[in-house]
């Protein structure tokens, strides 16, 4: 009687986790398998998920579980002519480079099937921000999609149901079991997403510092080395830059605000710090992708189209391919917009004064977060309503002098005022000292990008 | 406003465990609490029982664990006067403990609500070899239960529903997420359900060596002594006895057989290391509870109840107060029984010969526990049909000379004929040498006795 050795079944897989062991390529197949037919009970996705969380994962593994996790659902095809491109953030405070990157790389010539996410937590969502944008629709079909970028050369939508269905599971599931700050699972969940956009480059914004994900730069390297490891295993050129997060980017924060700092970026204004980023990831993915023969050549590019207006036209057509109609579009490109007239303010703007005189020594984004998330702005789960119009503008930047009984920031809110407790909190975000004492900390860290 | 700090929530709690913290009181209870409400997800207590598996549990956890889980159902009472006692064994291979001990003890003056279970894997189960008596039920009610045990002093049953609802939930989830071979885990089902029988001496039979759960005899110390710690923290007088498991307990595996051997021991006579063990563990007992002032006159108490039959008629009382008719108990308790005239023989006996002369140097009983599960008497998940005539008789005991070609064990089964690998499988658990090589290893290896 001849003995087919079988597959191990789900008990022996967890236990060869749950041992540190590795997963082999069919392993990591049948776990994916049982996460989206539903064989796989959720007692043994939880214990699994915990073991992984317990004792990571190989490269190989984690580029395996990628690769299934992918396949679980729709892949995008496109032109072979196109040239794709995406960025990813792990999530910052003040983040808009999606807001802003997307049409500058459409104005480059690349297409960029940008899928984003809501935000959670202290770290907001690019589809949010968006949306404070009235008729801005973030659900299109994929012909739709396809469509867009052949009309405009980018989009930002939210994902489709289509897409990487095993993550969707696995992700809901990572949330109530307390196993979502694992390497091997992000990397999973951002490379498979992005590979199932199919890509020619992928740059990673890998965020490190008080208001990020990662509060440690160790940390941080290692999450980057796995994304860009990952992403190359699966034929995406990838790279990651590490940035400081540890004060907002740029001045703006929450919903409205952030489109507004957006648009004043796109029209070649705006805070230094944003435009540098966009100008450096943006770089990166023309230079990864092959548009410019180098990294700096890829920024100078970034840079021309932010001056020239080319990405804010970009940007433009995309709000209307998105829905948004052109008398609105029209308006909050031009040159002199009057933003609040079709962006909705907030009923309050309060000014806050330092209490103290010296050097503006850093802002703490977490804190500012915090405050604005009581105020309405964050959600705590998935599928609660936010306040768009929640936020604040920061009133002086890091380095710079400032007076006892001067305005350092306006929060915009609709409860009539913030109590004792948010004003103490928010007084504690703001750390002056003495000018000798100030260290200019650049935003970008490191580099890592494939050869 | 004031503020009630709320407790933590179940990914909160899951977090702590995941990060090795200790578990409060009332996380613990919430824990139990979601697990018999269902309030607790089941990816949830995966999670949760992977980090627990992995990082461990404090006594404090431990103790909280197991008193929350006896909580979850029905605890029983009985009249003030009675001496609650019990046994619970790790599992082995030929252990017919319980079936002389529980009549042991009843004719000792002690009651015995023994709750036993099944057999799975390789261990063979009590209430597996009892149902090979025709007639026998191992479902009684509570106050049935309460009944015999006022009648004649023992019984010997399955779990009811009511009796800690949360152990067969968890275990359940154990046995599917890989997470059973945890020592706070093990400590709370076994102590839970001993709990809830509400006992004044319990004895853990803690079997190490190559045919128990714990190979390493470190690993069985680390178990007793958690078992006997919460044990005793809920107020049961508790103990415990390494004991070797290598070789089978006497001379007989499989359910019919050992109903045999049992009833045998129970009129003097079988296997020494049998008795010994009986003796040894029904000692313990006595002495725990204050019904004998030294273990060695609860030993000998024990021995006497052996020898002068007294044993014997509790267990033939017991037998028919759980629905065997008399003449069948009577005839298997006679003095000169006609054991297969009640009992159901296999259709075949075949004898196995040495290979080789010298001396028995050991007997490995987790092979031979494989063969006969492979022959039908084991159960790979629970629920599975066993046939209870499949078993082996060993024809040589440790230490003694044997010939080349001398029969070395009977095995009993219904198939036709063993298969050539199961044929060279059992030649592999007999091991002969030379008579210096030789060492006689008690089973009996350290009591941990509360003081």
């Amino acid at each position: 009687m001849s003995h087919t050795p079988s597959r191990s079944s789900f008990p022996e897989m967890i236990m060869k986790k749950r041992d540190g062991g590795q997963l082999s390529a069919d392993e990591i197949q049948d776990f994916i398998d049982g996460v989206t037919s539903e064989n796989m009970q959720k007692s043994q996705i939880g214990a699994m998920l915990m073991a992984i969380w317990q004792k990571g994962m190989v490269p190989e593994e984690t580029m395996e579980l990628t690769k299934r996790m992918m396949m679980s659902g729709e892949v995008f095809t496109w032109p072979k002519e196109w040239v794709m491109v995406d960025k990813h953030s792990t999530g910052g405070v003040g983040d808009k480079i999606s807001l802003i990157l997307a049409p500058a790389l459409a104005a480059c010539g690349c297409k960029v099937p940008m899928i984003s996410g809501r935000g959670l937590g202290h770290t907001g969502g690019t589809l949010d921000k968006l949306e404070s944008i009235p008729g801005f629709k973030i659900n299109l079909t994929s012909d739709k999609i396809k469509q867009t970028l052949q009309d405009v050369g980018c989009c930002i939508v939210g994902q489709t149901d289509a897409l990487v269905p095993a993550d969707r599971t696995l992700y809901a599931l990572r949330d109530i079991t307390s196993t979502v700050d694992s390497v091997p699972l992000i990397t999973a969940s951002i490379i498979s997403k992005k590979a199932a956009e199919t890509l020619n480059a992928l740059v990673l914004d890998v965020k490190c510092g008080k208001a990020a994900l990662c509060k440690d730069q160790k940390d941080a390297q290692i999450l980057a080395k796995s994304l860009v490891t990952v992403g190359n295993s699966l034929g995406i050129k990838t790279g990651a830059v590490l940035t400081r997060m540890d004060a907002p980017i740029g001045r703006c924060v929450g919903h409205t605000l952030e489109v507004y700092e957006s648009l004043e970026c796109l029209k070649g204004r705006g805070p230094d710090d944003l435009r540098n980023l966009v100008i450096t990831l943006g770089g990166c993915l023309l230079h990864m992708s092959g548009q410019s023969a180098t990294l700096a050549d890829g920024k100078k590019a970034i840079s021309d189209v932010l001056m020239n207006k080319k990405a804010l036209q970009k940007f433009q057509a995309m709000l209307e391919a998105q829905g948004v109609n052109a008398e609105i579009s029209q308006a909050l490109c031009s040159e002199k917009a009057e933003y609040f007239k079709y962006l909705q303010p907030a009923e309050y703007q309060t000014e806050f004064m330092a209490q103290d005189e010296g050097t503006v020594l850093s802002l703490d984004g977490m804190v500012l977060a915090d405050v604005l998330h009581k105020l309405g702005a964050g959600r705590s789960k998935a599928g609660e309503k936010i306040n768009h119009r929640v936020g604040a503008e920061l009133l002086v930047g890091l380095g710079q002098p400032i007076k006892k009984g001067q305005a350092w920031i306006r929060i915009h809110h609709d409860d009539a005022e913030l109590s004792s407790q948010q004003q103490h909190e928010l007084e504690g975000a703001l750390n002056i000292g003495s000018a000798a004492s100030y260290q200019d900390s650049p935003r970008v860290i490191e580099f890592l990008l494939p050869n």
